[in-house]
């Protein structure tokens, strides 16, 4: 279930709650693009930002307008107590795997955070995709950790940020880290901008933001990587060149609220407060390349 | 009031719940050492881990168990929504005073930290203080932003982080800042390792972790301080070296909860899981000191 392509929508909101038609619109447009997976209350998703009932909403919504494609649900959370109940609150939902990131206000130790992986996917009965993204969590994992983590039960998949720059190195990178975890877990490719470079590398899957707008545009790149049509998928990616450059100076989720809101997708504020979408401004040269996407 | 000791007691955690017990103790020894305030839910007091009832708990407790000591809350949370239930929460359970940091999951920018303090102090009854820490929240304040958000009503302190080395160039940053704001608002240093040479150099007060375990102690440097036996603060201030050393290797909060367990005042894990307190060995050299203090 983890591989392919992974689309993760914005959760988004309205007179400071969450646009559940909005959100139920944004799902059929991935439904209807028929990607492998939807990855709900990711960063993009601002799960951080939710309170338990609304994370259980969020995910409630994707799977009664999903058909038959499987939702992951980050489940994310300062305390484990608060993670284990979203675990079990995903569960219930209907989510089909879960998402955790080792987030922090203390940075954690690698103790803390092999503790948190080893209770976590022992009280799981879904798959578990470890999300590592140093620039929100303040954690770095090492590869030994990762090695330690994906041989934990129910622990099904590595979400990786960017790669080195080439494509020989990238593919260095993800046999490294492939030859410390069991055969049977797949490493995701996030950070958009990598996409195509770590899908011709030889990662399984991509953990995509882009994705969650642009669905048939993703899955055109995914599946060029995967029928072995490399140089489709890298100049696939260099086209959106103006996006990257978007999330590279403002982050992903700020510019993808922005894109929503520009295409009528959604209205309002879009983001929870205080978080603020660009101004047209800041869009700059992007606006001509989001109007035609998709 | 916000000058002077303001301690920040630990929020102890025993079997995943908040130890009332404990935490009544701790409040205690703060009343007697006659502290000029005590500031609940501070990062020592693991306010990002707790949920509103439990955040409303402590505020409760410690206002019926501080005699006429004022309790200034923090309530930072990452979405402006929490943030005005907690401060809204702050006021009904008896705090004198609110902290607010603009923690972050997506670091703000500069507008949305602007608008959050307006939002926020047009929406108070009680004074505020503007929690400056780069390291918790990955947004630096400029001076130039100071000024304005302590321009607004309500607004009556800033909590600094640490300064530069030497007296001269501390007294130097004091001044610079005070020239741009509000003459009412007071100036208090954090980072338990400038405190000493914060008051020196001209703050009005010390928000002090140090004093939330040892207030006797911290009263020693504050009131040295304020009587202008210069020498005698920077003298008692270097007496505590390795515990300085201890909040550098571990940040603040994991010595603290590992402090409060061995001088037998909490019990059980101390802090919320998925943190951990230090083992004996990381405790090292420390331990000494910390067995004859206060």
């Amino acid at each position: 279930m983890l591989t392919g392509l992974s689309a993760f929508p914005l959760t988004p909101f309205q007179n400071e709650g969450i646009d559940e038609h909005a959100f139920v619109r944004l799902v059929h447009n991935l439904a209807e693009a028929e990607v492998d997976s939807i990855g709900v209350l990711g960063s993009t998703g601002s799960y951080m930002y939710l309170n338990r009932a609304e994370r259980r909403r969020v995910i409630q919504l994707a799977f009664e307008h999903a058909g038959n494609i499987p939702i992951i649900a980050g489940i994310g959370a300062l305390r484990t107590r608060d993670v284990l109940q979203a675990a079990e609150d995903a569960q219930t939902a209907g989510a089909s795997g879960v998402l955790l990131a080792p987030v922090s206000y203390q940075p954690l130790t690698e103790d803390e955070v092999f503790d948190l992986y080893k209770q976590v996917s022992g009280e799981l009965s879904i798959p578990l995709c470890v999300y590592d993204n140093p620039s929100t969590t303040k954690f770095t994992f090492t590869d030994e950790l990762h090695g330690r983590i994906s041989s934990l039960p129910n622990v099904s998949s590595i979400k990786i940020p960017g790669l080195p720059g080439n494509a020989a190195e990238a593919q260095d990178r993800v046999q490294k880290l492939r030859a410390l975890i069991p055969e049977d877990v797949t490493i995701g490719i996030s950070g958009d901008r990598f996409a195509a470079l770590g899908l011709n590398a030889g990662c399984d899957g991509w953990y995509s933001v882009l994705g969650g707008l642009f669905p048939r545009t993703a899955m055109h790149i995914v599946r060029s990587a995967q029928e072995g049509r490399s140089q489709e998928a890298s100049r696939l990616s260099e086209e959106l060149e103006p996006i990257w450059t978007l999330f590279d100076r403002f982050g992903s989720l700020r510019p993808t609220a922005t894109i929503a809101l520009r295409r009528g997708w959604i209205s309002g504020e879009g983001l929870p407060r205080p978080l603020k979408p660009l101004s047209p401004a800041e869009l700059g040269d992007a606006a001509a390349l989001i109007d035609r996407l998709d």
